[in-house]
């Protein structure tokens, strides 16, 4: 039991750390977490456990052992309005009793925005807008790209050298990076919904793509992009997880029979010039319910996603060694100029043994949720009991 | 004045401090620097300050406002023995009247090692071996592999972005790092002897290669490598500073003796395939008494030195951006497989703006000076007063 008055700041961080369990599992929903609070003392937690299953301010009023008539919620995004999967939230908040909500940041879904908070305000809730907002807003960039611009949110996961390359002239790669710094990068598939290689990285290390340096019973799709079919059919890939595989190719290949017969998701995209319709390609995946990719290389298809505008975040494990030659994390075409280059922010380091790594944000899709935070936080209650 | 007895350790570490401010000013010698105390107190400093001049014990000798006799004295290298462009320093200290000697590495010089702590010993000198050992081995990195293989101390700089581009893919290279990062550059130059490039850079980026982001009085040679002569004469660096140009290039440069005439010091290198023989140039290099080289570029050049095992150290800064395409920092050949990549220990990293600067050691040439030094303390004296 905690003593003194609870900390909503301190308690709106525990709702994150409860939002990030669902990591892998909520698809194209955003990852959220809830408290009940009464009398002082956290009662009850949830979150969004698994896309189609209850949200988290259901599950953290269903998992109280006690009452929560007159009990406050915390939850790091809106309650919904709308019935979706599941009915609306925000009339179960209403229904079972809770007086106060503390919300972390507004839903940036148009079908909701705001009108969550409506429901709860008009059914004599009281409405609190804005707690960790930066956290709250940090951890569903993913969904919030997916709904400004209906596109999956990219990662690139690389494992360099000092100088930037991922192989040595002849091809060898393994191992760059240190055992910990492998487990790390099975940690980020295993929070991913699919990662993406190109042929290349197929046909030199014939990889699984499975989580197996850590636990996780997740298992993400694998996507491979092979515009001229040149993947045999006895990668591991194909042998081992058809039923997870996505082949994506185009008209330049001569053979898509002899893929789809493999029973592999075939996807033929159009030609952008020399190279895949990434755009195109990100709706195709959208409509499979794939909304966070890690893309694990090589060069040549990091190279075209940053080229194409699509990166989102960036997680390179940079190990101290000097590689030379040219197999390079990043290739495709690059910038015209350093000044448009792609910036990251929100840079943050680690390290793994002896390697470090490299985070940080490429796009930023925390920003218009904070902005629509703070012009409805006064749209929320005044505190003084009036509702 | 220093209160209660004298802590060798500190001292030392202060002499290393001395020592320091020689860098880039001795030549093929090495930095050393030297404190005289007395009665617990430290009476006088000294260092070498510049090739040819007095060494740092005879300048911390004759700096002393009072009498050395009977005194101490630090110094992080054992004194020579030997007439060079000075009298040998042991002789120096006997005649002075010091009484007890420390040192904090033996000389790797096999002129000297170890006779400079005999002549010191002969003469009723008490001498201390090994203080702050590893510190005052690593000043001297440079000289000890000339002294070991007779070749240059050669430091990779590179401002890279963070997937190891030197620039856009049509050489846009202004600025991938931070003013305090190219400030830092620069001090890197002023304390090496020689700056060499590609005539790529040169041709891209007409650099002046001076020392102007800082206060120095340095203006290290600038060494261009230019096999077939593609060099421009209206270059800066054949403009402003051809007393200080060493040209590098070889019989495939059908215009020599357009060069010659601009008063530059061109070298014809021998081909060792179809690049330069960087181990036979190292030598020509010593002979113009340059010891320490800062390579910055391009990438084919960088690789190039790696390729032929040269560099001994890297000072690489990592920009917070993705530049895409080929403009790698280390090109060449490369390694032959991961394994054999060249592998950076003593590993350190700071700051820069938001650039990180990653330092480390590919060479260690520290090592023998410590194992010498390991042998070599059961010579000294045992502290017993009887030398």
């Amino acid at each position: 039991m905690e003593k003194g008055l609870l900390n909503p700041l301190e308690v709106m961080q525990e709702c994150v750390q409860l939002a990030l369990m669902g990591k892998g599992y909520t698809r194209t929903n955003p990852c959220v977490g809830a408290v009940v609070a009464k009398e002082n003392r956290i009662i009850s937690r949830g979150w969004h456990e698994r896309y189609g299953e209850a949200h988290a301010e259901v599950n953290s009023i269903d998992n109280s052992p006690e009452s929560v008539v007159g009990a406050d919620l915390y939850v790091t995004l809106e309650p919904c309005s709308h019935y979706g999967k599941t009915p609306p939230c925000a009339e179960k908040i209403v229904a079972s009793g809770i007086k106060r909500v503390f919300i972390g940041v507004v839903d940036p879904n148009p079908v909701n925005a705001g009108k969550g908070i409506e429901i709860l305000k008009k059914n004599g809730v009281e409405v609190f807008i804005g707690y960790m907002e930066e956290l709250c807003a940090s951890i569903i960039e993913d969904f919030s790209k997916y709904i400004y611009t209906g596109l999956p949110y990219y990662t690139l996961k690389a494992a360099q050298s000092l100088d930037g390359k991922i192989a040595a002239h002849n091809g060898d790669s393994k191992w760059i990076t240190s055992k910990s710094s492998r487990a790390y990068a099975h940690y980020l598939r295993a929070v991913s919904d699919a990662v993406l290689v190109g042929v290349g990285t197929v046909e030199a290390d014939d990889p699984e793509l499975t989580v197996r340096l850590i636990k996780s019973d997740r298992d993400p799709y694998k996507i491979v992009i092979d515009p001229k079919g040149r993947m045999s059919l006895d990668r591991k890939l194909v042998k081992n997880s058809a039923d997870k595989l996505i082949y994506v190719t185009s008209g330049l290949n001569k053979n898509i029979d002899k893929y789809e017969k493999c029973g592999i998701d075939v996807i033929q995209a159009p030609l952008n010039g020399d190279s895949l319709d990434l755009h195109w390609l990100s709706k195709r995946l959208i409509e499979r319910q794939i909304l966070n990719v890690l893309i694990e290389g090589g060069g040549r298809t990091s190279g075209a996603f940053f080229d194409a505008g699509l990166i989102d975040k960036a997680d390179i494990f940079i190990a101290p060694i000097i590689v030379g030659g040219d197999r390079t994390s990043v290739g495709g075409k690059g910038v015209e100029s350093i000044a448009d280059a792609h910036k990251l922010t929100e840079v943050q380091t680690r390290m793994f043994e002896s390697d470090l790594l490299y985070s940080g944000k490429v796009s930023d899709y925390a920003k218009p949720v904070l902005e629509l935070t703070e012009k409805m936080r006064g749209c929320g209650s005044c505190g003084c009991g009036r509702g």
